[in-house]
């Protein structure tokens, strides 16, 4: 199948309509597409890789397509904006399935679909034998509000975080136990207890996460003075906040043990491997941000979940604690890992 | 090397200098970058793939950085545009030679200098043994013009092109026939001859072309009617204007053999290769339009040379004819090739 011929059958699926009505100006076909903005655009990319982010085994080439675009909406997000496009650099041995391409192409098309943002254009890479990474770059608009960075926590800000924490690093490790997704066709039908429920939800999160996208522009809109998409697990990106801003982000360990840790990750895990996800679980892609006091926000999509305080950074400098002490957990080094 | 240690050596590789007086709002180093932007933004991604786009042997990381560099900013330049930032998303070996990342990053670098771009941020995934790929999504400002498509040639119109042809394609054919750079460490101080220094004019040019970007908003504030980048030869990119524009690009095959065949082509390669090579080479990222008559501007940077007319189609319906008939040659498959 040559390039062309793939491209007519990927480009309809990711549907003219869509435009219509989005900030599209020059839908894809032409060198490059234009997009609508209000006088700033928030870039950002993020890949995946066979073998390295996801396995066949375990994932198919719609769990890819809603996790990739997944990722790159959150850093949108996490800046305080909207997603309004989606660009997607697919680089594939040309012996993969045509099938599993056009899984793919549906997973991008429905997240991108339930994100409001279309894919304006793309690239088709032929890669060596065995090899597929899809490379996503996503778009947002500010919409008049100022970008939220890492950098603006001040001591007497609350700690806040709109998702969940540590279900798609739990529901991996479920996948690297050898822990077969508990609904599957083998057990459809088959009655769930509670931790095979619990654990199903985990492993269907780690797949294709669905972060609380919406939630940027409202914790932007409440004042929020920094946030970040949690990607590489809550000690690690909470630390990137401490560092940027220079504060100390002190989280409470009994808040989080009873808000994040107890229920489908307690159940599915046990409490100490949950533990060990909620603080340093990765790709999670929740919201973490802190507030001035009294200005976290009702949230219509995702309520947000006070965790902690912003305090001034004592004699180490810039940190993040959890009950007072450093946590010994790190997070997700992608190159390394 | 972990990820962030090898990040820590790339980013000051982009200066953050070069961010100053840039359209830069947020720079590297947050959940996405911020660019200003004058209404909309033009959007596009190319990607190169070790061993099928490059060869080690042949180009080193610099090149591969010039030349993918090159490839995005062309593109925003057909659509009437100026570069105003880059995103690199590089999946990686881990194994791949610290050295040729630097050297990959610097080439990188240079050339978002030179095209006033500067690279806003990225990604680094690891990838599986051997692999190397850099993907890369630029953006353009349009400055209040209106984006310059494919679709609006008209009979009447001219058609002209500002940069080379078949430079790229016959440096290709030359690296692909053993040919060695004339010019290398070997030759060095050695007199060359003129097909020694045409050929490594065009092996040159191969490597790391250098696309006549700056032409692209010139031509649109001449009012040019459509525009292309030649990246799959001239045949197959002027063929999809004829399609979009439901018209004949009627070429002068006189004019392109003594504009652009004689000279380096001809002399390196011989007339009938290089024929060849000027009407389907790839990867030449010259611009290809159209323009009212008289309408073709005294650009500044490089020249524009009338090569043809657009006529109205005839019962063949829109097609591309050089000298009154259609080629045999068409171009590039990056797919299939």
């Amino acid at each position: 199948m040559s390039e062309s011929d793939l491209l007519a059958r990927i480009i309809p699926m990711f549907g003219e309509s869509r435009y219509a009505g989005s900030g599209v100006v020059v839908p894809p076909g032409d060198d490059a597409a234009v997009l609508a903005t209000s006088g700033s655009v928030v870039v950002t990319t993020d890949s995946m890789v066979r073998g390295r982010d996801w396995r066949d085994d375990w994932s198919s080439g719609h769990d890819v397509g809603l996790k990739v675009v997944a990722q790159n909406v959150s850093d949108v997000a996490a800046m305080g904006a909207v997603p309004t496009g989606l660009l997607v650099a697919v680089a594939a041995d040309p012996e993969t399935e045509l099938d599993w391409v056009l899984d793919l192409t549906r997973g991008i098309a429905d997240a991108a679909e339930d994100a409001g943002c279309p894919v304006v254009g793309g690239d088709l890479s032929s890669a060596p034998s065995g090899v597929v990474i899809v490379a996503v770059t996503a778009f947002g608009d500010l919409q008049g509000r100022a970008p939220v960075l890492r950098s603006g926590a001040s001591p007497g800000d609350v700690v806040a975080v709109s998702g969940s924490l540590g279900w798609s690093g739990a529901g991996l490790s479920l996948y690297a136990g050898g822990v077969r997704d508990p609904i599957s066709d083998r057990t459809r039908g088959r009655h769930l207890g509670a931790a095979d429920a619990a654990a199903s939800l985990l492993m269907w999160f780690h797949r294709s996460p669905r972060p609380p996208f919406e939630s940027g522009p409202v914790a932007a809109d409440a004042g929020a003075t920094s946030m970040i998409d949690i990607s590489d697990g809550l000690v690690r990106d909470g630390a990137r906040i401490a560092a940027a801003s220079g504060v100390e982000l002190a989280l409470d360990e009994e808040v989080l043990r009873s808000q994040f840790l107890a229920g489908p990750v307690d159940l599915a895990v046990g409490a100490r491997a949950g533990w060990r996800e909620v603080l340093s679980g990765g790709e999670e892609h929740s919201l973490l941000a802190t507030f001035p006091p009294g200005g976290v926000p009702e949230d219509p999509h995702a309520p947000w979940t006070v965790i902690g305080e912003v305090v001034a950074p004592g004699p180490d400098g810039p940190r993040l604690t959890v009950g007072g002490a450093v946590p010994s957990v790190t997070g997700w080094d992608h190159f390394a890992g």
